[in-house]
């Protein structure tokens, strides 16, 4: 909402040499290598559409079995011709196989999974973050995702920000297979949290799916087939050649650098920013995804 | 991202005759019409562009100056030709004079306005929500609009949350004139409360704006003039007829309808639902408006 005066002046006023970083390009510019982590390539699902190439990194650390399932699904091509059959406002874009009455075969994938809402909080790595939320006793981040943890019950799980991942279900808790997935595309859902899979994040293309054309039937779900997506393919980054996986890189959430982000992130002050919120949430902190360069 | 098979089920489940609501259309349904309030038509813009109407309900109690200016641009059919000039994934749309060399004539509207970032919390309308907030003190609902307040300061603000319009500026505190407005699109973009002049919220038709092509400048402007989606028209509804005007109602957050509406979301718990959150943060509670049935 700055108005576009101030862009080209701010685009123009380039960082003395050797200064602190004022921006958060001027910090990743900054970053040490080894604050990054290249994405796992069996745990990287390039989701391909006629908008071009949506790449999620799905988190086997918080829910094993699920991106597990997933990537037997995309292995075997389940993916390949389904479509994006829902698009809600401020809620999620859904992607699944849209022919309920003669549905595709899940072939060797599990059609139920037990429910991996929450994960025991001992041993699950986590970056606190000092500010309190409305919904969990403790936020941060695990591994490069968005999470919330609670000593009283000692479970924690990945939480609903924006661009994250999740398994479609039936009322049933087991029902979701992973067949069917939905993105957030608006504010937090953090109701969702502890009620559903949570797999992973849109680390790339999340600007391809949240200006879908929201669906007018119930819930957002489209109505007539032709305004569906086509989903060209699902695949693995594994699957491809390495020389045509591509290079994406995370900055780590445990990391001196996204400490600094962080910071910078609560105490945002400069030419445009006057006050300073003092706070920030887990979802409205950045987390930078990159190519990585040789 | 419940299935599509649930979402039938629970279309047919129809509640029981005099039952307590189970859902938010039943809590609505059975809502005596005093919860609900007539949108002020001097306080309500119509924009048109080609999608449709895009419905802006105006917060003069909040900043007198700035929607009294707005207004005084419409009138005078400023925006009339103008366009959509940004749209910055997760964050803003935002529209203005595309032409930064000629920029149109503001004619009598104020080119600068003192800062109506916050406000008096003495006597400034305020229903409080019982759960902590990471940004301020208190969140709540003032005369229909996401509020926060701030005992220490005696400041109260409107918050950023999905819908909410907000006034561009430069650098410069009172650098915003109503002339360039945007709309959050994304996660309630909280780190901007009190940094600039809210306005008001689109009551309808975000669903028109959410979906607009992310524009590929330097913070989502548009590089090509094509790109933008044209303004067609802006009024205010009092410059139309009685009879052309949309008898949209909001209900109260004043109301005991909108406390019951906040308790179902906070402890929201269904077929589908199986751990209510027990809390809810100020941008997860819906803002039901409708059209009144005569």
């Amino acid at each position: 909402m700055v108005r576009r005066a101030w862009v080209a002046a701010a685009l123009c006023a380039g960082a003395a040499l050797g200064a602190p970083p004022k921006t958060l390009s001027e910090l990743l510019a900054q970053s040490p290598a080894a604050d990054w982590r290249l994405l796992d390539p069996a745990n990287t699902l390039y989701m391909e559409i006629p908008q071009g190439r949506v790449v999620i990194e799905l988190a086997p650390h918080f829910a094993p079995q699920s991106p597990a399932n997933i990537g037997t699904l995309a292995k075997a091509g389940y993916f390949d011709g389904l479509a994006i059959i829902r698009a809600q406002d401020n809620y999620v874009v859904q992607w699944g196989d849209p022919d309920e009455k003669n549905p595709k075969s899940l072939g060797a994938a599990k059609a139920k999974i037990p429910p991996e809402f929450t994960h025991a909080a001992k041993g699950f790595p986590f970056t606190k973050l000092p500010d309190v939320d409305t919904y969990a006793a403790e936020t941060g981040f695990s591994a490069g995702f968005p999470a919330a943890r609670d000593p009283k019950s000692g479970r924690a799980w990945l939480v609903h920000c924006y661009a994250m991942v999740g398994v479609g279900r039936d009322n049933a808790e087991d029902s979701g297979s992973g067949a069917e997935l939905y993105a957030i595309i608006g504010n937090a859902a953090r109701l969702l949290d502890r009620n559903i899979t949570v797999v992973g994040r849109v680390v790339q293309g999340i600007d391809l799916l949240s200006p879908m054309k929201r669906g007018t039937g119930a819930l957002g779900f489209y109505e007539k087939p032709e305004e569906r997506t086509p989903i060209r393919e699902v695949k693995l980054a594994s699957e491809l050649p390495a020389e045509k996986r591509m290079p994406l890189e995370a900055l780590r959430t445990d990391s001196k650098t996204f400490a600094t982000l962080v910071q910078m992130r609560r105490f945002r002050k400069d030419d445009w920013y006057k006050v300073p919120a003092g706070h920030v949430d887990v979802c409205n902190v950045p987390l930078p995804v990159r190519l990585r360069k040789d």
